[in-house]
């Protein structure tokens, strides 16, 4: 990288991510950085896919072994023992506590050590399922909290805040990297051919439905 | 532990961890959870003396593995060939970005998998270093984050923030637990005996003298 980065991403593969990287591009070119995490996730596949879109975007990236988390409560997402399920009133099997605010805490670090004033990650408030470190209220006191720990202005940017799943493809259209959606990866199973039954499958499915877009992955 | 417990501590074995837990011990007898974390810190003598301290207080203890903080920025804390220093107008050396973030979010997953409505931290704003996540203002805004977070109540307690060192001993000797200074560990060199020359020796003895009590911990 010749010039100091402009921009950290967080970036897990996913879908959002994906959109968020390609937001972050478009925005700096390749003067970003990706950071990805590996925290014991049943879906390690997709550190694997993250690999690849990045080098697909151009832009640099590096894995933090945040595995630490996953000794630290049980839940389906780290441990395949507990079923992926979500209970009326509860919080959903997968909810890893405190996940979020570590990937932020981490990448904020990251982006203060490099010099980069924004921080972008791809959560989505609308399409949240039930974790509320998706939420914009979180992600406002976060920003908060990061600068006044480190002394530092950051911005955390979330461009699929306030979007639908359907529109998040339809922002990946616009942005000429429909094709990145081939490689990226949202199974909560880790298959690739994709399950296609689990809930993160549904809720991308249901996307590229109400878009009227098709989904390049494969399924099975 | 036969009651749920009541509280965590964020435990580093240092004076004021000590201290606090003193504090905590004294609210809720050992219905207390000590957790001391390993991040790669040159002074790791801390974690052995922080087991006997947690011994001495009947309460369990428990110690998170947080190595990949010291790999995300240098600083002389957690990398032995960067000298200790604070030069004007500067972060001191010995600053580890995010750390008490990192601590404090850890100590919040672990409060909320227990049931723990308060989570203890000795830090303080007075004597604080220069460190900007030893003030009450971050405190304040990482106790709404993690609440966010994990839609949680905890209530984060720092029984020292506006305490001197001295205001601090004299605590311990209400407390009446000032002979666990004698296992307490500050020295940032990891020298036991102390070095007594080091940033964190001499403020720790400046506050003694000033308390007017003799220090139970040997020097060399």
């Amino acid at each position: 990288m010749k010039t100091k980065p402009k921009a950290v991403v967080l970036f897990s593969g996913g879908q959002d991510s994906a959109t968020c990287l390609a937001q972050a591009c478009a925005d700096f070119g390749n003067d970003v950085v990706a950071v990805g995490f590996d925290y014991g996730q049943r879906h390690k596949i997709e550190l694997e896919q993250a690999k690849i879109l990045a080098e697909l975007g151009g832009v640099s990236y590096r894995i933090i072994d945040l595995n630490f988390i996953s000794q630290l409560t049980p839940n389906s997402l780290t441990d395949a023992s507990i079923e992926i399920d979500h209970k009326e009133g509860e919080l959903p099997s997968t909810f890893v506590p405190g996940r979020n605010l570590f990937f932020i805490s981490v990448g904020a670090v990251i982006a203060r050590q490099l010099g980069a004033p924004y921080l972008y990650i791809g959560i989505c408030q609308t399409d949240y399922s039930g974790y509320p470190d998706c939420r914009d209220d979180f992600i406002k006191a976060t920003q908060q909290t990061v600068n006044l720990a480190m002394e530092t202005d950051l911005e955390i940017r979330t461009p699929l805040m306030w979007l639908t799943k359907a529109e998040t493809v339809t922002l990946m259209a616009d942005l000429g990297r429909l094709d990145w959606y081939k490689e990226s990866h949202t199974c909560y199973e880790g298959s690739r051919p994709a399950c296609g039954k689990c809930p993160a499958c549904l809720l991308r499915l249901k996307g590229f439905e109400e878009a009227g877009i098709s989904d390049p992955l494969s399924y099975q």
